[in-house]
This record gives C-alpha cells, sequence and structure tokens, in this order.
C-alpha cells in the first residue's frame, strides 16, 4: 500500500486514485471540530461549500455552521471552535457545515472512493483504520485558502510516520517524506513549533490560543467521521 | 520586504504580486541546465512550453533543447543535463528549450515583473542580487508535474535561511518556514538526504548519479538568467 500527501485541495486531482482512502485534514480547526461534534453525539454532518448552501439548510430547519476566515459568521450558531460542539444541544441533530478550507477539502475530494476526517483528535483511531483497510492511502491537509500550512502537514507526518513504521505502508511521494521529516522536528512540541505559522498568528489575533492547544492534543476523541452520500456519519 | 515559497506552478496565481521577483526553481535538472549554459557562453535562451514550439524554433535554425520525464527527446541536440551545456558549440548562440517542469514554471508566472533562474550553481549571487532589489521575493518550485518536490524545496529554504539572517527579509507563509526546516537538516548532505525522494531515484534509474551531485554544488556558476521578453539573458 502507498501512502501520498496532498497540499492543496487544489492538487487533488493530480492525486486521485479511484480505489484510495482518503483523510481529510484541517487542524485548524474545520476537522477537530467535526470530530468533537460526532465524539459529542451529533447525528450527522452535511459539509456544504458556500455559505449560502449553509444558510439554505439552516431555512429549512437545520442546525447550521459557517466560518470564514476564523470567524463564525453571523446568523449562524455555530462556527468552527470546537468548543462550540461541546453542548448538549447538539446531541442527536443533524448540521450542516461550510468552512473556509476544511469543507472545501471535502468537496474537492468528493469522487474519492472513501473520505474520512482525521485530526490530533483521533490520530491513532484513523491510523489503526487505514493499516486495516490495506489500500493506498491519500492525506488531503485543506491548507489556507490553497496554500500549504504547517499544522495540518503536521498531522500527515504523524500519520505516514506511524504508518510506515508500524505497517507495510510505502512512500510514494516527495510530500510525504518532507512531512516525516517537519513531523519528527515538530512533535515534542508542537504548539511551541507552531508558534511562527501563518494560521496560529490568525488565531491567536483573535484570542484563540485555547483553541489551538486543543486542536494540537492527541486521541481525545477517539471516533471517525466517514462521508456516506451528502453526509458525514460516525463509523 | 516579504518572501514567499509557491510550491508548483499550479498555485502561481495565487502568490502573484506586480512588483515581487520571482524566482524559478527546478534543481533536477532544467536551471541548473540554465544556468550552466550561460556559464559557458550561450548568447540567450528561449524557454517555451511545449516540444512543438521547441521543434518550431529548430526548424527555423536555431539550437534546440527538449526533455521530457527525464529524457532528451530524439531528433533535439540537447535534454536539460547540465553536462550537454559544457559544450563549445553553444558559444554565442541561442537555444529553445522545453523541458517537463521547470519551462512550465517559467510559463506560469510569466505576467511577474521580474523572473530570475536560480540553482545551486548560482545560489550566493541569485541571494545577493535578492538583497539588493529590496522587493518582496517569490521563490517559484517547478516540483513535478505539480507535485510538490524536495530538491527544490531545498534550494528555496537555503535561499530563505540566508535572506532571513542576513538581511530584512520577513518569512509571510508556512511553506517558506518549512522549507527552511527542511534545508536545516538537509544542508549537511543533501545528497544522502534526497537519497529517498522521488527524483533522485527517477535520475538513479537513467544513470544520472553525476547530474544529481553537480546539481547540488554551491556557487559552480556565479551568473544570474534573467526573462527580458520572451528571451533569458545573463544579467
Amino acid at each position: 500500500m502507498k501512502i501520498e500527501v496532498c497540499y492543496t485541495p487544489q492538487a487533488y486531482n493530480l492525486f486521485h486514485k479511484d480505489e484510495a482512502v482518503v483523510v481529510v485534514i484541517d487542524v485548524f480547526r474545520a476537522t477537530s471540530a467535526i470530530v468533537t461534534a460526532f465524539y459529542n453525539g451529533v447525528s450527522k454532518m452535511i459539509p456544504v461549500a458556500t455559505v449560502q448552501e449553509a444558510k439554505d439548510y439552516q431555512a429549512n430547519g437545520f442546525m447550521a455552521a459557517a466560518e470564514r476566515d476564523g470567524e463564525m459568521i453571523e446568523g449562524f450558531e455555530l462556527g468552527n471552535s470546537p468548543f462550540g460542539y461541546m453542548n448538549f444541544k447538539i446531541k442527536g441533530k443533524t448540521i450542516a457545515i461550510s468552512t473556509t478550507n476544511g469543507t472545501q477539502a471535502i468537496e474537492s475530494s468528493r469522487k474519492a472512493s472513501k473520505i474520512i476526517i482525521g485530526s490530533f483528535l483521533n490520530l491513532d483511531v484513523v491510523c489503526d483504520y487505514l493499516v486495516a483497510q490495506k489500500k493506498d492511502v491519500i492525506l488531503v491537509c485543506a491548507g489556507w485558502k490553497n496554500k500549504f500550512n504547517l499544522e495540518d502537514t503536521l498531522f500527515a507526518g504523524a500519520v505516514v510516520n506511524k504508518l510506515t513504521s508500524e505497517s507495510d505502508f510505502q512512500i510514494d511521494c516527495d510530500s510525504a517524506i518532507a512531512s516525516k521529516h517537519l513531523y519528527n522536528i515538530a512533535k515534542d512540541d508542537m504548539y511551541e513549533f507552531l508558534s511562527n505559522s501563518s494560521h496560529r498568528n490568525r488565531l491567536a489575533k483573535l484570542d484563540l490560543e485555547r483553541d489551538i492547544k486543543y486542536c494540537l492534543s492527541l486521541n481525545l476523541c477517539p471516533i471517525i467521521p466517514v462521508m456516506e452520500g451528502k453526509y458525514l456519519v460516525k463509523m
């Protein structure tokens, strides 16, 4: 089995393989929020590309979440802060969600036969699942508006590290090699490693240090969201 | 002044700024070959996107170079091996050139106000030039068919390292941070660091180890090719 890392949604078509398992990664914060939501009992989520689509779901009685440039959009109940999803009100609900990068990454990889949601909060269960599938893996980083970002790369590196050291996966691209190197430099203190990164600074300006620390915590939500048709559900 | 790293030609439009200086990088081997050609007395080069365009120039009496997937295309006098350009026959000539990645990177950044050609062979003079310009810098890696590659990233990291440590340049993106980290891991033995990289393996299969070692040598050709209209000329 081969493992590849796609650094931006824009590049997904260059990596697509019909049988591969895709892991969508948006550490700060969409996939961390989604994993948290399912861990806290949400029933289904509907990732949508545009804010308008989220509004349409809301108008039809759904809960809805929307974030752009790090901030919750006015008129919505939820953004992409994981802490927003630690709430009894979401239990059993179906939530439409649109974010700056994460839901775009889901959108761009929609033709994949299997899409799961990865974050540091479910790192180990994601790796265990990938090992059990015995299929090629494509790690799709959401990045920031189609630019490379460090935090998603670190998560990709953590997965590459685990899959190549504990299983038979082969690295098939330079981005996987680079991700693994970067993870190995960063792993003892990812928070410090990311201190100059563009998105940590962006979130720090919005007073979201608590979100950052939470999103870098390992295995707090050992569940896997998976796409089934237009829905994300808990595997 | 800000410095950014664009990992693939596909992404260039996300980075474009009217006043920035663009450095096009294709270490294995187009930009190493171009720098070598000018160091050895070529007068002008005409980078073209397609093999057909190179053929058309050839039909009109120009010398022409064409490479795809690491190999020189039949019917051409030159490919992208730097050693092909260490030849008295190129002195004073104008050569049309089309390669798998390097000339595509030039093509994608053509709307930049200034494009120069970078490689380890002219690292220091490129950095000195960038410092003197006092403008924003965009390092455009050719990559491999619009995927990230390690060797171009290492060169970008070397430039970021030099410009941020010896001058007033600010890092403005995560890809610049990552490139600098990777260069600092690799710098003491880049040949060894790249031993598992996809392109080194591709070239090794073609028996091009000598090219690899040459392309990783520092400052052997201290000149800068620069785009002027459709031509590359020596600055």
